[in-house]
């Protein structure tokens, strides 16, 4: 894509044609002005085939409310839509409208209440609340949702695979399988997630973090093919990079030429005084040879070198390999847990597009219309009584329990003070028989989540940093308990609307009269 | 991201770590202006679980050469990279080599030979050659892979969609639930391999394709909630789209409400002389309310509305909703290849996050070194026989048989002339026991594959349009034999090497001593 095309494709135009006729359709009918809400949600967390995620981790609204700053429409996107045409042939929009969106046509009148980035969410509550003019809110849906999806999706992702190493430091490798320049989101997402740092080279700029990186199986062979050996590969990337020596053990043979290679360098390193940094492994039996390489390293005296592994890792595949490590390295002689202390994982594919789980499905659904200052709730109903919407105008709360650990997320209309409400009633979002009534002295807080992000269109602050909003998950995933955390299976942590929010549900659904089952 | 992050993060830094710190290498040892070449091949066709692709749709590569004639090392890249430290603290990237790349860190060195866009390929095959300065080559992996594999993925993927719906025309829903930016990306390579047209209005705009689209569940929440009623909101949009008036009937519910009061709308349609166009289904059971809506509609004297179903298609739900018409819409009095041909599909997540296998396992790998003029072929053994690369200087063909059949992909080296042997040998690239051997009159025609793509860092020629792409797809998936062709466990395409490919390889193998076997 060209520069001048790339601007076009990624700037107001990114929506979907149908926000663009129903846009034309409010402004046709006086509405366009008129002041809505969407709720920004999704509906379950990944799903992974054989396993699934029990919280996310929220992602991507920093970009988002760059897009919102940045996109406007101007003569190049109004001369397109003004040559478009109805299949009669007419002119699509017509020149009133145009002329609206050319002068009015920006995010000025969007306000977005929003749960902070790297905070632990889940399906079916709030994480974005966008209030402003019908026709812009409704333009807004499909840049969104494509902006803050992705990285949740991301960050979730990286949350797991950084669990399942134990608290091992993990390197984000996938910007070369990545779906197209997701690369890049993802990158970002993923250190807000959980990896520690990524390879690559542009975004870790931007965000100030140093790219990582070791040399690939090419190195070796360009070596090879004029005539040289894998350790005289192996020792010009010590030459050049003493303090910084990770060397690829399998171009080759691992066990038989790699990894004794490699000691070879790293002796003659140590003898000038660096100290080594360690191996990749990067095919093969990932524990296997961590245990051998480990053990040959340990017999030169290099116990504190790394072992890095790559070559299609996510959460199981870690999960696995410590597993096995902890099982097979008495037999060799190694301590297994201070083997899994020295290792490091570099996870590419498996991370960057979300294995077995490409979509988060998230949502932007209309909840209120206002009129009068007030606002009018509005519902959709489904044949499915989870897909039918939770309408109005709503806040969103944390509650936690005696011991400070997260027991539900509470959604509550906008005027209830959740509070004072002794005991705290917290309702299935749709199933009328399930319901807790908990006494406010086993409530230890009410933490309200959403906090006001855009203004006017305008970002309220700068955006927090990554360490900001790791350090915002880290404290999250601490409160949640044990079984809600679980790589597989998890323990379903609750949703609950107050009181309140459920009788109001009730009576719009029975006011459609559908008679939809919610027992 | 801001505007001049964004240039950081697509710009030429859009590569991993290593290959910057290997191109030093080679800057180092005086081999960074070495003519290297390196295949751009993938090793399996997308799995989906439980079903597989037989066959690739190759995609991506003008918005590569795109990115290789804007990518530059400017001052804010070469001053990063400055400013990058060892663990030790010394600067990592040294001032002579910084220079070069300031001066001569350009592709112009670069050359390609590829497989067309719009081409049917195969696994383990040649798709892209590449050619130039070693250093550059290196740097060149990231960003090739990128915007290489996600492309022919989605395009592959598309291609299987559109074969599901037998002929029907397809609609790319995804912009909002794809991985991020790939929603451009994933639009382009959807057109190529098998949607009709694209919801997204920015990357329809540059590809000049009308964007498709029809109205929200929200316009009829917003009727709802200012105290109108579907029929309200259905009226609304008709009265502003009359000739292109597709409405969505699952709001409240599909049979009682919504299709009964588009009937009415467009029998209003129809008095003013207008043609509606149809339906949408978003929800339920899509072949059972299929039937349903069509022995409606039928009835009231729309026999040629369309019905455009949504919701989490793919292409084995399409196959299934078309089953279940042809099975049970007789049972309805709806003849079902009549229905068959009046249905739309639109996929949104399925297609353009290619639900079930996220990635494509593109590789890019040193093959061969220049020395005085010859190409010194160059390998990387595997334990995983499949794995272990096909050395040297190759070129890619298309053999068809005497019904003009594709019968296999032929790799060669270049200096061979395929169409001068026979019988000709067909030896499988691992499997030393696995050979075929075509006499001449069997074969009907023997098609280099790769045309010459970049010279000098230039694209040879303007891209081909997108009709020319999809032009050459149907030509090629013509071809196949329909065992290739199946959704669900295809037959397996033969590609193979020329038997003075498979001694060289052998050879390789044998001088490196593993004693892999190949038989």
């Amino acid at each position: 894509m060209k520069p001048n095309q790339k601007k076009i494709a990624e700037g107001i135009l990114f929506t979907d044609e149908y926000q663009l006729t129903m846009a034309q359709l409010y402004y046709r009918f006086g509405l366009h002005e008129k002041n809505a809400q969407f709720d920004y949600f999704f509906r379950d967390y990944p799903e992974y085939g054989s396993h699934k995620a029990g919280y996310c981790i929220n992602a991507g609204q920093a970009w988002l409310l760059d897009w919102i700053e940045e996109a406007r429409f101007g003569d190049v996107e109004i001369e397109y839509l003004r040559s478009q045409r109805s299949a009669a042939g007419h002119q699509l929009f017509a020149d009133d409208f145009l002329g609206w969106l050319k002068a009015h046509g920006t995010f000025e009148s969007i306000n977005i209440l929003s749960v902070p980035e790297g905070r632990v969410v889940h399906p079916n509550t709030p994480i974005g609340v966008v209030t402003g003019w019908l026709a812009m809110a409704q333009i807004l849906e499909t840049a969104l949702l494509n902006l803050q999806t992705y990285q949740t999706l991301i960050a979730t992702k990286a949350a797991r695979i950084k669990e399942s190493t134990q608290g091992q430091m993990l390197l984000e490798f996938g910007a070369r399988r990545a779906q197209e320049r997701a690369a890049i989101a993802g990158a970002r997402a993923a250190l807000i997630g959980g990896a520690d740092y990524s390879s690559n080279v542009g975004i870790s700029h931007v965000l100030g973090y140093p790219p990582k990186g070791t040399h690939a199986h090419s190195l070796v062979q360009v070596f090879l093919a004029l005539g040289g050996s894998e350790l005289d590969a192996f020792q010009a990337y010590a030459d050049l990079y003493p303090d910084d020596c990770i060397l690829l053990v399998d171009t080759i043979n691992t066990l038989d030429s790699g990894v004794p290679n490699a000691i070879k360098v790293f002796e003659g390193l140590r003898r000038k005084g660096h100290k080594p940094v360690g191996i990749r492994l990067d095919s093969g039996d990932l524990a296997y040879l961590s245990i051998c390489a480990a053990s040959m390293m340990d017999d030169a005296g290099f116990e504190d070198a790394k072992i890095v592994l790559s070559n299609n890792l996510d959460e199981l595949a870690i999960w696995q390999i410590i597993t096995q490590i902890q099982q097979e390295a008495p037999r060799y002689g190694i301590e297994p847990d201070v083997l899994v202390r020295r290792m490091v994982y570099g996870v590419g594919t498996g991370l960057i597009t979300s294995r077995g789980d490409g979509a988060l499905d998230g949502v932007y659904k209309l909840v209120a219309v206002q009129e009068q200052d007030e606002w009018v709730p509005a519902i959709k109903i489904s044949e499915t009584p989870q897909k039918t919407l939770t309408p109005g105008d709503k806040r969103l709360f944390r509650v936690y329990d005696e011991r400070g650990q997260a027991t539900a997320d509470l959604i509550a209309l906008s005027d209830e003070n959740v509070a004072d409400q002794d005991p705290l009633v917290m309702r299935h979002p749709s199933v009328g028989s399930m319901r807790r009534s908990l006494p406010a002295s086993q409530i230890k807080r009410i933490e309200p989540l959403l906090e006001e992000a855009v203004r006017d269109g305008r970002p309220v602050q700068p955006s927090p940093t990554i360490e900001e909003m790791r350090a915002l998950r880290e404290a999250d995933v601490d409160k949640l308990d044990p079984g809600v955390r679980r790589l597989v299976n998890p323990h379903v942590y609750h949703v609950s609307l107050t009181q309140k929010l459920w009788d109001l549900k009730q009576q719009m659904i029975n006011r459609l009269n559908i008679g939809n089952h919610t027992e």
